[in-house]
């Protein structure tokens, strides 16, 4: 369950590090993957592990490992191109903090989705951030963004925030209301638009809604392999609540 | 199947700790909760493991570790808040009397449920004893606690008291008659009144009874999970008498 | 599969160890614990392993783990209370010969079971015996035990005798006329009766005849269990002959 | 997951190394082969480990471990001819890396293909390149090579342009029109006239396509037990874009 | 997955090593078996791991391990007597080897069975055979043994030539025409018979096929068993050619 990562470039110290791994509608990887295009940022790492399925990626005809960082600036993306399996999630999890650490990260915002029934009522979904941090917390309460209260949290973006606990490094979720099955680029637009006002990013997630039908079905095969994902992953405890607060 | 600790506080010298984790009727993770909440008591620790589900919680939006112990004077808990599999029961119980013992506890008390079939007709669920020195199980019988006589006892639970065996460390474990598959606040409130009376700690349980129906519905996923460990961890021979005293 | 042992008395010099582990009939264990009993054996070991189910046991309020020995003067008996899993077979055998060795055992004696197809009829099931050490055969000839000339033995005593063969350790297996899948009183009282005469052991098998009926209902857990860890342990090839002699 | 190899000669330093492994239509190992045979090439290498299954290969009566390489001059070609399990891809496409890096090639090719639903009606299959360094694609391109622009490739062939990635090794692959779940003699004919054509090797390909039927036949198990490890390689993903990209 | 030897006497330097392990109609074992009772051939080691069923056999009331080595002057003959399970066959062949080559063996022969569906209108089942030294394929030939040309073999037979491959040891396969999954006494008379010839072992092979039925009978446990282990090792790999030679 080792991970070995393959620096291409350094990050600026101070930098913050979004992570987009597949999820409750996919919603991670879609954004993350549109901040990367819109902002033009460059790729300067690689993740790889033996317990990843056999996997490669072109783009542009140029070969990529399917796990990987892109960066500019100040700003980091980690993506994950394809679904994470619960046995290995601890291990990423950890090999991103760590890495993160290295390099001199000044905060992790992981993105996620939660599922809500009524998703296709819902225009503009809205987004509910969680932080480790208090002064995060009140930074996001500030900014408009209601905090989850009440709760567990399953996924990576969990065990991610649970690093940034442990270790006491600043560590935000930003998690819009999303179908839960299907890849959801409105959702995805949400985060983006959150992030934007968030921290400074301008970026129009206009095209990520027009693009819906289409993103949609380009990523059926992920959606499947990351609803199986998700079925080990004890997200049905997403929806009770913690015995303590019962 | 490695633990690992993360300390907050130190807890005081010759404390003693309560262990809930879940089992029969969730009694003792219910119990545990009740306690930390009416006594106000502190995070001082968590409890992280690979083997675990990849989740997080989240109580008045602050992040926590499923896992955890709270403490304030010479009173700790131990909570879990999801359920525990078989495979990894050793080494939690073996992390439990680790840390307990390298911190300076005086004691172990595990809490847990015996099932009996005609729970709905006990208004008043009897609590069980069980202990690890001759003096211990003195003094539970001096307070009117009945001693466990025959038979198995499964679970997290058993292998706390085991390790207090093996160890020469004080243990005790009080059961209280509780449906097997459902939450069972009532027996809760039982074992709470028992420590209450046994240790000289005051707490009203009147509100365990009085959100019961609420409790059962919000702890029905962590019930389900639960039974699928009770029914791998050879709870069956709980049922039945050891050859030896057959 | 790593066992642990807890000494609480050391055996005398010299002692012989019979081992009586849950398989055929659960002869084993039934003779074992009637011996513990009715000779007023003390409690010396116990044997722990984290690949064993999460159990302890209770008698007369006295917490014990389910694996253990017990022992006077030059006599101990290794009993079993749970079933054991073929996985972790070699490493019992192995470890049950490394403590007697490291005690100073002057040989082993293995109490099991052969199931006989016609056992209802018989009211006096024969004892077979088997042993590693040429003098050991002659003693048991000699004592009027037919030896078990052909044949495979398959579970616990089986590596009991292996480990003792590879070591040129005295031991011997005595095997019962038995039902397989149900325990037999009847046939362990033959077991002791044996034991009695080949070691001047003076002991009145009448009560194990007497409760037979009680015993029987009483494991039927332990039984049940004992059956699914025969099918996996290969007891098949005991009802053929070895390719070498068929 | 180990991997041995055994040397019989050394290869040319500088030499090109050419990967046939089991995947879509076997194309891979029916083109090498079928160069190996052809040019004559001389034994070299074997690779092996415990975790293939148990069997050895005959040919004019001379032993043969199934996975091997071959070598004359410059051109080497490394040939499975069973299937590989996906768990042990990683440390197969590691180990060819490995032993090719120490032994001074000077690039990797490594021969598959991608399934075409009306491979049926096409008479000469297209082959589509991919490579890790800028210099290679654009020397594909001036041959005439369409290049794979964006999407997944899945298998051992696909984890040897990794590591090549990951190590900045010359990596090229070259991947025919196929069947996926039929031995397509046909495609593999048109891989060795793009090797021909690209590296000047020159072989008459006509005997693959005169004995297209026969080869059919004789591959059938291997295509059978290939089909079973592509279901588990992630092959799906193949049919998809990837996120970034959709 | 580590085999253990127990030497009880040392084989004499420049001995043959015959091996006869369950696989195709159990010919090896029983043309083992039947030259060890023959030749009067002694014990004089076993192997024994814990990935093995726990078993032990008894011959004339003489405990003995299931898989050992017997012999007498230049001729050692390893037998095992129950099935290999294609987990541990690496293992063991490499212990085999291990151990022959530190005995100081000049060499070994492998027997076993090659199936044929027309087996039951053969009198005399022909023997095939394979080497891995030039100069034991020119001995074969010349003794008129027909020597296996293009083709897959799997098992342990395979494995222990593919240990004499690679470590450049004399090893020698011979496999008679067989029935599959029924023991065949004929086919090991066979092999009997050939040995004789060969290697100038005088034996009596009429009382194999005059006992045919009833070593049929008492061999149905290990052949079943058997057939299981064969169906994992990539038989049907045996029944097609390799890419190479297609």
């Amino acid at each position: 369950m080792a991970w070995r990562t393959h620096d291409l470039e350094s990050p600026k110290k101070g930098f913050k590090l979004i992570v987009g791994v597949p999820d409750v509608g996919l919603v991670g990887p879609i954004a993350a993957s549109f901040l990367i295009k819109s902002l033009n940022l460059k790729l300067i790492a690689y993740f790889d592990s033996d317990d990843m399925p056999p996997l490669l990626l072109f783009h542009e005809a140029k070969p990529l490992l399917p796990v990987r960082v892109y960066g500019s600036g100040e700003l980091c993306v980690f993506i994950s191109e394809i679904a994470i399996s619960p046995r290995v999630m601890p291990s990423l999890a950890r090999a991103i903090i760590d890495w993160a650490t290295k390099k001199g990260a000044s905060g992790i915002i992981a993105l996620s989705g939660i599922p809500v029934p009524n998703r296709i009522e819902i225009q503009n979904p809205k987004v509910y951030g969680a932080a480790v941090k208090p002064e995060d917390r009140e930074f996001l309460k500030k900014s408009g963004i209601e905090l989850l209260k009440e709760g567990f949290m399953s996924g990576v973006h969990a065990l991610v925030l649970k690093e940034c606990l442990v270790k006491e490094i600043s560590g935000i979720a930003l998690l819009a209301e999303a179908y839960m099955n299907y890849p959801d680029p409105g959702a995805a637009a949400s985060l983006v638009s959150t992030l934007g006002s968030l921290f400074g990013i301008d970026v129009d997630v206009s095209p990520l809604k027009e693009q819906e039908e289409e993103i949609r079905i380009k990523l059926r095969e992920l959606m499947k392999r990351t609803v199986e994902t998700m079925r080990q992953a004890g997200k049905e405890y997403e929806y009770t609540l913690p015995a303590m607060y019962a």
